[in-house]
């Protein structure tokens, strides 16, 4: 069955990106280079859940995950990833101008959706087919998500570490309930996987 | 070897205890009932971490734990336990205004210390001997301590619900780097150990 995935990213206060964005921090400077190694530097410690989190076939952003301030409007931005980003699908990115489709090297093509968070999870699971659709962030763009109630399966990556301050995960999400699927523990991270209660 | 432990039960966004404690619901009325089922319901899916909790012989707790309001300097007021507390040990209340020990049936005695977080925790490790001292909560006092990188052992039991609003763990605690020690999921919780960096 087709799911609506999320992975994510977040501190042990479950900061997933600071406020202070830019383009040499897309996560911000304090949050953005601690947040990771668990998938870069120790992936052989978590092949499986770096295996599900290429496993979409079509993916949901917001306008910050494509790119700062105006990225998601400016023609001369194509996205933080260079020409080849790493989504090899469609990747359905919530701005509030119109732009039109941006296909980049490696079946990565970005498509521009002014409609909402529903619209743009629908054309994101028509293009998935039978495969899953993966809200890949932001923060803000899943608590949206999450809030309505349309996320199936939602994995946290905790690294262990505390921010203090910063865009988190369930921020502004009241009374949602979760049934608790697994939890995994490495050195570096803690996996813990949460889905949907059934309707 | 002694340890400073902590067990905290905490929503899926970190809310330990609703900002509108009252007589009838010390932890709030929209907290209270759904962050404990996971110990009275359903205890036996959790043996080992109820068994954690209890491990300790001494215990520090914050003034709001004790009571609401003025709780902790009108004498009249005797905990939140009735008769005979849970703790059956020596317990030190974190409070402004001296008040006399009080000693409760089955071995607890409520101590009022008024010199701040370091001074409690000297005086509980020295009654607590070679056993553990559980900093007890509530969550502002846990991030006193933890804060002050105090806590060698840190218990999250979380449950699968978000609040919104709420005193959580880890407000105000910037930059805290932990070791991710454990995880375990029953249906109603999941069960995350961090320990203290070593120093």
């Amino acid at each position: 069955m087709s799911l609506v995935t999320a992975d994510i990213s977040v501190s042990l206060d479950l900061v997933a990106a600071g406020h202070d964005q830019s383009l040499e921090h897309p996560f911000g400077p304090v949050v953005g280079d601690r947040l990771h190694p668990w998938m870069f530097e120790h992936g052989d410690d978590s092949p499986d859940e770096i295996a599900g989190i290429l496993r979409a076939r079509a993916y949901v952003m917001g306008r910050h995950m494509f790119g700062p301030d105006r990225g998601a409007w400016d023609l001369r931005w194509q996205g933080w990833w260079g020409s080849e980003p790493p989504y090899h699908a469609p990747a359905f990115v919530l701005c509030s101008r119109p732009r039109e489709a941006l296909t980049m090297a490696g079946g990565t093509t970005f498509h521009f959706v002014t409609e909402g968070i529903e619209t743009a999870l629908e054309r994101a699971r028509d293009a998935a087919g039978e495969g899953d659709v993966a809200i890949a962030g932001g923060p803000s763009t899943l608590n949206a998500y999450l809030g309505a109630g349309l996320v199936d399966e939602l994995r946290l990556h905790v690294v262990p570490f505390t921010v203090g301050d910063g865009l988190r995960v369930f921020d502004g999400v009241e009374d949602l309930a979760m049934v608790p699927a697994s939890s995994r523990t490495t050195p570096h991270v803690t996996h813990l996987v949460y889905r949907r209660t059934s309707p």
